[in-house]
């Protein structure tokens, strides 16, 4: 009876709100850019929420023309092009005018230098700040009624409740589904764990 | 001719749209504090964009307990409460835990110590984040057809597009039309100077 009722109440959940992390600066690299910046590949920290993503033991430090970010985040596994995801906040520190744009889409962009343990990588390009997007899994985009690419409104329930209303909605089988939200956005709402979103068609 | 179109782009313009501002962190200072801290009241630096206000010369150093912000810009003219004006950003470095709250209501809310060139004032309570608000002339909110006190969407028409869903109305013959967003909402939705915000009721 109780778990019956629990998995209703969680249904009714994940069919009307998704969950809210604020994710902070980090980094993704080539294989070929941490072996250059540490000597070797990346090494778990700890798992993400995103099913085979992880934190790495590793940490970079990013060196624009105005400031410097030390001991940011590096995330694995590696990637065929490396990529920083910063905040607004961030880049006037580093002194960088990166565009919007979803994770992967960095023609066009900015570089910057990272700096390791064992060495310097320069980066041509890479800078973006995060657009506002939503993680999916199947189960709970055909739950909520969305598709992969669909581009929602998005109330988060938070002490300045605020609506994003440029988010696109990513669906991949490998996904838990929840908002990741930067810095700025997180601070703008207020954002404190647990807070939970609505997606607004 | 080209009067009378200026003044009916004008007109439109303030029937349907609001200016937006950046605001950073501040301190508003009794006249005693100013004393404490400068050893003389408040000059003028600047005037504000809310006529009679003004950026003063002096500045002070925030105190909390977990950190310091430095050179923090001190707003006259002198008022009958301090109060420290924060982001969530700000609060975290400080290591306070403001509430929202609209300027002026400062009741059970954090302290901290504040510093100036000539010495220090340890404010019991008066550290807020501020509620979004606009500030508005009687014309405007006419034009508008909003009054004081009014909760209203505030949708920013900037990068990365958002809607603040609880933002109060503050009509007075004193203000000029516009909104202050402190710099975590600033950066939220990749604010640029110019950018305008609509009212939707």
């Amino acid at each position: 009876m109780d778990t019956k009722v629990d998995t209703l109440t969680e249904l009714l959940k994940r069919r009307l709100f998704v969950e809210v992390e604020a994710s902070g600066r980090h980094v993704h690299l080539t294989q070929e850019q941490a072996q250059a910046l540490f000597g070797h590949g990346l090494t778990v920290r700890r798992e993400l929420s995103q099913p085979g993503q992880f934190l790495a033991n590793e940490r970079v430090s990013l060196v624009g023309p105005k400031g410097r970010l030390e001991k940011v985040a590096v995330l694995g596994p590696c990637r065929d092009r490396a990529q920083v995801e910063v905040s607004f906040t961030d880049a006037r520190v580093l002194g960088v005018d990166p565009p919007v744009r979803l994770s992967g889409d960095v023609d066009q962009t900015p570089g910057l230098v990272l700096e390791g343990t064992c060495g310097t990588v320069k980066l041509q390009e890479g800078v973006i700040v995060a657009k506002s997007h939503i993680h999916m899994s199947p189960e709970d985009a055909a739950l909520q009624n969305v598709s992969d690419g669909e581009v929602v409104r998005l109330r988060v329930l938070t002490r300045r409740p605020i609506t994003f209303e440029d988010v696109t909605v990513r669906v991949h089988q490998n996904f838990s589904t929840n908002v990741h939200l930067d810095y700025d956005e997180a601070n703008a709402c207020g954002y404190q764990q647990g807070d939970l979103g609505m997606i607004l068609l």
